[in-house]
């Protein structure tokens, strides 16, 4: 298939979502091609390769995968019909290592976490025949960046550099899950792991670095623009807006509208290190926190609830309103402070962000 | 610590196991400063990666882990005074690495198949408050070596080949995983998986490049020994002996003392496609076939004894010692006729597998 910058974008600029999934097609395509002809595995194993991938990796928003095309072509600082096609499809092909390291985590997390369902569908650990047969086919799905990158990348002077910003925020990641299931499963006082400080490292290392630094940082490193100064800036910039994206995610989780967000939280009853219980400790009186002390981490409707009055009665929802107002504009800021490289892809997210109801 | 060649090799030329294993009590101790440095991470977490790798990496026999040091020194062509410690050092972390990877592997393993016991401990998912987050401190596993790699190797020329032939070997020991289950899980037939090719392809992915390969790759990579001639070479040689390793571990499993192998065996139970049933249907009868077929992968005694009686019966006792001396004859010669890289590790290791009784 051929990929033009007509036909990648649209007229807004923002990356056509069937264009790039035209291209997992046939990045998957030629992969298999490849197993079957370096390996000569049988076809039941090449099924089930194919059958893990579609299910996991094409299925999310893609917001991360085409973020690393439209950052790549913004940093690259050429107009967009002078993008090759060549460099085009190796943004594409790192965008879609993005979602492949997504769908490792997700299908990982799923199994921790023992989830139901993912993105409106069974999780995949729970189908007939996978079970936690998962665990192997999600390291499968891990293994696939480090193919694709070899494949497409290993000629060029970036590969080294790929290959660590991959494994780098891999590990950050994890030691994400790390802390954020251990303040969940801490016996002794979790309390006292619910502070500011801790909250931050949980959404700098869970969310922020995979998120939204991996794909500006692969964005500047195709561009050629990751000097050390410029991927430090961004890196304090794409944590900001981790931050501000995931406390977002902690507030809907206990008061957004199940019927526009489609999920039903349970960040109370999973003693969650979260934005609400943080603020919460700075304003209670110490009757409520004894209060919370109690109801918090429960599986209990009326515990849940209490918590929830005490988040309410202390004015969480006004002082979310608050916080919302005063990042976007800090980061609004910084944004517009960045030189020497282009503040539009940065732009977008923010406001694609902005009070967000899902 | 200091490390010189006499106080890592004893008067054998083989790696003292009380030295290489203070390497690990220093790479350990040096990474969780830097965790704590560079992640500030919360003293609970540190503490947990501490325990996860030292249940995990440091208590298996070490023989992958003792062969890239061994591999090493004897591809560098020094005499072993000659060797500096700065090398040594680099050695033994490669080695570590591997052992890291297989501790890797073996966390998920023991999920995936449910088991109880691991090197004579309970397996580390079944501990208490570890469970399913067992897999994201496996992934921790594997992220050790890569920032092992990274610390100790990024300045080389060699890092490059030690980052990709790590993750090469990551990806086909995971397609060996794919197949072995897969055909332990094959629903229609699964005695059509049955067949030489198979069985090979299963052991040469699933061992032999992990647990042969491996270890001799990176002693010729840190050795500067890494041609592709030589390469090649290497890799069919570790085929054969990881064919070989495998095919005893499958009659061991079966007619194996387990007062000595240490443990009992359920490949019968577990439906495996291993060197027994393999062979045993290029002899068996229409009938006995037939009873195979009924009484293979069920978890029941008598089914158990029936499959094992026929195994005895169709001579697999005598012919898995002629094909054991066929095999160590025909891996001696191919030795012998290598040149240009000492095979002084090929042949103690085929010579510490020879009729091996556990």
């Amino acid at each position: 298939m051929s990929l033009t910058p007509a036909s990648l974008f649209d007229s807004s600029g923002s990356v056509r979502k069937e264009v790039f999934l035209r291209v997992y097609e046939s990045i998957i395509e030629d992969e298999l091609k490849d197993f079957e002809a370096s390996y000569r595995i049988p076809s039941f194993a090449l099924d089930q390769i194919k059958f893990c991938s579609d299910y996991n990796v094409p299925h999310g928003k893609l917001q991360r995968g085409t973020a690393v095309v439209e950052c790549f072509c913004a940093f690259a600082n050429l107009s967009t019909e002078a993008l090759s096609e060549v460099d085009l499809r190796l943004a594409c092909i790192l965008g879609w290592c993005v979602e492949w390291l997504q769908a490792f985590f997700l299908v990982v997390d799923d199994i921790m976490d023992s989830s139901q369902t993912r993105r409106g569908r069974k999780c995949y650990y729970l189908l007939p025949k996978v079970g936690m047969n998962a665990i192997n086919d999600s390291m499968i799905l891990q293994s696939f960046i480090y193919r694709l990158l070899y494949k497409h990348f290993h000629k060029l002077d970036c590969y080294i550099k790929l290959v660590d910003i991959f494994q780098q925020v891999t590990f950050v990641t994890e030691l994400g899950q790390l802390l954020d299931t251990g303040s969940q499963n801490a016996t002794e006082d979790s309390f006292s792991l619910f502070t500011q400080e801790n909250l931050e490292r949980i959404y700098d290392y869970k969310t922020g670095n995979y998120t939204f630094y991996l794909p500006f940082a692969l964005g500047l490193i195709l561009a050629g623009k990751d000097d050390d100064e410029t991927l430090k800036k961004v890196y304090s910039l794409c944590m900001e807006l981790g931050r501000y994206f995931q406390a977002q995610d902690d507030y809907l989780d206990c008061f957004g509208d199940p019927e526009v967000t489609g999920k039903i939280g349970t960040d109370i009853e999973d003693n969650k290190c979260s934005w609400l219980i943080v603020n919460a400790l700075l304003l209670c009186s110490p009757e409520q926190v004894e209060t919370l002390r109690e109801c918090y981490g429960k599986r209990d409707r009326s515990c849940v609830e209490q918590v929830k009055n005490i988040f309410r009665n202390v004015g969480l929802v006004e002082r979310f309103e608050e916080f919302e107002s005063r990042m976007y504009s800090t980061i609004r800021e910084h944004i517009t402070s960045l030189d020497n490289i282009s503040k539009a892809p940065f732009l977008r997210i923010l406001d694609s962000l902005y009070r967000r109801k899902k």
